[in-house]
């Protein structure tokens, strides 16, 4: 098949497309390389090195002969998108290309702004190319469990049977998101599930939970291979922040106190649910959703898994807790459904402590390549800021967190 | 109370103002003017001579004694919204400022792209805005019951309690909607009640149903005071439409079979509403829906009704089916709560022959004005344009509709 891979640089996108090189399908990466400058922009970096994609694309096809085009270019160009659409002509578009952290969307308004834009627009602009130039392709789009938020009834898997007053009906399941990046995910779908219905297109929306873990069978095969490993407050998540905290002798960062619920998955479970997905399209018209989790555990259990390894490797490591800086619920029930990736023919790999040793592993050998400023959140829920030459005090406009995280960054490099 | 109404040169802005302002409330009008430029691109106009926005306010002073103050400017310039905001401090905002025809959104992807990024990031800005310089002045937002779609249970407002596997919840309604326009709206939805709950604002969201009729007693002071009448193809709503084509003897255009239900309400009953949401805000923090209709109609019903008051005033009015132009079901259930609202003392005015009356005697006297191109459906659903260099025929790029537009009102003028 051609498969079109949209943000094939980034963490999830780059193992995808060698897993799926590797399976025989022909392979083109779109991105914009946005990424590298967000970074740049917040003073973060992964703590793997990465190799610079081209670079990566002729280890690739040394090693193994295996052929991925790579383009660079932005989706939000339409004209740019049509060339490359019309050029390749994809099976499968899988759309990993958007803004996904949930602290840089709340950071201040133009963060916000920036994320729904880049996001809502990116997808519009897909769906209205998929239309145009391969109105037969799957659509597989990137969202989140963070969509349905922590609602106090079971989450189904993008729909629900609801009975109300006699009558009956399967509509979409309510959301409640809790951040603006997480609010542009349910605004994508939303104008997915239109498209499908409107224009015949088709596509799999993948609620995913929290992924963890940076080894996959292609990016074992070489150290350029490696693909980014996030582990600051903005860019993090949880599970990575903690195997860094407990290698450099810092206390885990446990937000608030720590009963947040979320479902999380293997690297190589992402990688081979896509494959499932591709392997089996929806319908024409068909708006179908899976959530792409395979356990769930609070941030607090994942911090005493993580001290139970420290402890292995005698490391001491303690458990602080934040302030949360986010505006969510800390204890709730949590209960969503994620059978439809089994049934056709998922095998998870659940997070064992040997998994969790292999990582350490990792971060251990990287430990040098810390920024430790950035570990903290930098962000707050309630205070995002406002930059402006009218902020209310009438000092100057508040700095944008860029400025400081590069300061910082230059502090932490002195 | 300070008020601080966005889109206030529009249909229901200026009607708005004028009512707010009658009651003793100090008014501001904030509008970019975007509709004027719309119409100019769309070739379509008003009905009804619209005098520009500065003489009525001039004539609304010199009638009455009022000062309504007007900007012209943009809430996509935060640094000008953020002077507005922080110089009138108002106690509440009355958001009409989006670009609300359905049509206009599904022309082409430009257009649908405009009208998310118009209305989204409008929105957020006021968020943020409001969060910034006036934390405790009350959102009133207009959304659109469009955003519900056609559910076949009951329609609640805003929010439904769910019982799913043995537990119990209260829910945001699940939303079907179907436009890139009626999206743009959920999407709204979903930041505003985010925002509610994540900083404390307190938002009023009203999801209008169709409004009709052009007077209202400060409109009747002086043709100067007049409001638009839409009724073409992109702007006009069903029922304007069926009034002219009954004027100028034409055929009532029913889209399909013509059960399409939906609500709808005087325009003097949304003055009213809007005027009760303010007077009695929400508490800090929460965010509340109201669904502002009063009275459900099916398309075909209204035309019934048209050609009943057309025999009165000797017009033969026919009916013709014309293929739906949209992606909606002909025949469906609809029942659709709207009981808040009534509970705050509204009074309906009800659609009754004396008003449709009214409204044709309206229609009759302004006939010679009529731009008879723009009456059909100039939009198909499915057919939405993708105006690209790289069209798939290879042909130079489909011309977009403001240029076949025009050209029809050219033909129409000469």
């Amino acid at each position: 098949m051609n498969i079109l891979i949209i943000g094939g640089d980034g963490y999830l996108g780059w193992p995808q497309s060698m897993y799926l090189s590797k399976q025989g399908h022909r392979v083109c990466i779109v991105d914009n390389l946005a990424r590298r400058a967000w970074d740049l922009g917040c003073g973060t970096s992964s703590l793997t090195p990465i190799w610079m994609l081209p670079e990566r694309v002729a280890l690739w096809k040394d090693l193994t002969g295996g052929v991925i085009e790579a383009v660079v270019g932005d989706i939000l160009d339409y004209d740019f998108l049509a060339e490359v659409m019309s050029r390749f002509s994809p099976d499968a578009i899988v759309h990993f290309g958007e803004q996904r952290s949930a602290p840089y969307s709340m950071i201040d308004r133009e963060h916000a702004v920036q994320t729904q834009t880049n996001n809502v627009v990116g997808t519009l602009n897909l769906l209205y190319a998929t239309k145009e130039f391969c109105p037969d392709a799957h659509l597989v789009k990137l969202g989140t469990m963070g969509e349905y938020g922590t609602p106090n009834i079971d989450i189904e898997e993008g729909f629900i049977e609801i009975t109300h007053n006699g009558r009956k009906d399967v509509l979409p399941y309510p959301k409640q998101p809790g951040s603006f990046y997480h609010l542009s995910k349910v605004h994508d779908s939303h104008n997915i599930m239109f498209a499908c219905k409107t224009w015949g297109i088709r596509s799999t929306d993948l609620n995913q939970g929290i992924v963890y873990g940076v080894k996959t069978a292609e990016t074992a095969l070489h150290d350029g291979l490696a693909t980014r490993f996030d582990y600051d407050g903005v860019w993090g998540t949880v599970l990575n922040r903690y195997c860094v905290e407990a290698a450099i002798g810092r206390p885990l960062t446990v937000y608030g106190e720590g009963g947040q619920t979320r479902g999380f998955l293997d690297i190589r479970d992402t990688l081979r649910c896509i494959e499932l997905a591709i392997l089996k399209p929806p319908r024409a018209g068909e708006y179908r959703v899976f959530n792409q989790f395979t356990e769930q555990f609070s941030i607090l259990d994942l911090a005493h898994l993580v001290q139970r390894i420290g402890a292995h490797k005698d490391l001491d490591v303690t458990v602080d807790h934040l302030p949360d800086p986010r505006v969510e619920q800390e204890h709730h029930y949590y209960l969503a459904r994620h059978t439809k990736l089994l049934d056709l023919g998922l095998v998870p790999h659940n997070l064992s402590d040997v998994l969790l040793d292999s990582i350490m592993d990792v971060v251990i050998r990287c430990r040098e390549r810390v920024i430790e400023e950035t570990l903290l959140p930098q962000v707050n829920w309630r205070s995002t800021r406002n930059p402006s030459s009218y902020s209310k005090s009438g000092s100057p406009s508040a700095e944008p967190i860029e400025m400081e995280l590069q300061a910082a960054h230059k502090a932490a490099t002195r």
